[in-house]
């Protein structure tokens, strides 16, 4: 099933929300990540400016946000869901960490319709909203200060759907490998870099070949890391050379 | 090394943010995720109401927040700087996805002080400021919609930072890192060999500041990808003065 299609059958629920303001943050948040279906469950003020503004160019997702009364109406047609939590219910499904509970919503949707619950700002969920959920979700937070934004929270699930989903798939951009402007410096090049490194050196005295030390190894060494383009080893002899035209030591190489 | 101590060895750079409210944001984002030293460049307007009501509980993020005129002051004294950015540069550091990207930058945590970097809500970071760090990290969003905010831009790599640093122990060596000798290069030291390039490079004549074009941010993204130790950072510099003594240009770096 193609990532954006698993996406777009992730509820994400807010239960008794009070700030408009976080509404639309969520709404922003999730389209952000490819998220597009909001339930709001006996939200306090909505519609709402704030909300608008807070959503910015995620304006659509409030529109299309459904009005419910009850967490049940909300997940009526799922086949999982997951409520955010701070802490272990006495009773409740077995809290879990981010990346492992939304790999498990990602195989749900391939079933059919999944949700993440989130509750009020203030009071979280209720232990019989939590009940309604089959899995539970704790974001690992600062014990000194867990108090996370909704919209962070959200945020951040979202973010792990949206890696979770794309996980298989090549990255846009290839780990490690810089960009070339410039093809990347054959051997010989690099050599005569480095001889031209040692040439301007033993001319200004920084070298000493009757007492060579670690000097040239360590230039080979960080060189050697960075997978010089012919066109920065250009540069440098470039430098180099200049450095020789005013010395009087320059030469043709 | 304990994670609470590498967490704290990260400082969160915001370059010219427009919003207070977003610099509330953002301290609070920190503090739920352990991180709190926050750096300002430049910022619109600081301190703020704005910024205090956002914050909530991470006020004390603010008061000790560091303000500072440019980047590059923000970086002095760090050993590695990761800029976020929405799209790959022509001369930058390669964009990496935030997991490999936060799991280096903690590795590097274990040598000094280490930056997260972030541009302006509308314009983000500015080439030149881009060149100051030796990472690039992309969120992966909705193609039609990328609009993260801020403080969720945060949020979501403070969050990868901490699972990172809660996981197993950050690797010793991260991908792509060679082995220190010698302790890595600071920032400033770092500058201080751009300048002396620079200032060798317009003696010779191979450089004119008047026709800059982009040899000085092609050495920057040379030497930018190689995590230079301080003792290359000495051997370069010691290569350049030798030439400047030899031209009759030397002065005391």
């Amino acid at each position: 099933m193609k990532p954006e299609v698993l996406l777009s059958r992730i509820r994400v629920v807010l239960c008794r929300p009070s700030h408009p303001g976080n509404i639309g943050a969520v709404a922003r948040a999730m389209k952000t990540m490819g998220l597009s279906s909001l339930y709001l469950v006996d939200p306090k003020q909505f519609p709402d400016p704030e909300a608008d503004t807070r959503a910015t160019g995620a304006v659509d997702v409030l529109e299309r946000a459904k009005l419910k009364s009850s967490l049940k109406d909300a997940l009526a047609g799922t086949v999982f869901a997951v409520a955010l939590s701070a802490r272990q219910r006495d009773i409740g499904p077995t809290l879990g960490a981010p990346r492992e509970t939304v790999a498990r919503l990602l195989a749900e949707a391939g079933e059919g319709e999944v949700a993440l619950v989130f509750g009020n700002e203030t009071v979280g969920l209720s232990n019989d909203e939590i009940l309604h959920c089959q899995a539970a979700v704790a974001i690992p937070t600062n014990p000194e200060f867990s108090s996370l934004n909704l919209g962070s929270a959200v945020q951040v699930l979202c973010y792990e759907c949206r890696m979770a989903a794309f996980a298989e798939r090549p990255p846009v951009v290839a780990q490690g490998v810089t960009p070339s402007t410039s093809p990347v410096a054959r051997h010989d090049e690099v050599e005569g870099l480095y001889a031209h490194f040692e040439a301007v050196m033993t001319d200004t005295g920084f070298f000493n070949p009757e007492q060579p030390g670690r000097l040239l190894p360590k230039l080979r060494r960080l060189f050697g890391r960075t997978r010089l383009e012919r066109d920065e080893v250009n540069i440098l002899r470039g430098i180099l050379a200049s450095t020789q035209v005013k010395t009087g030591h320059g030469r043709k190489n």
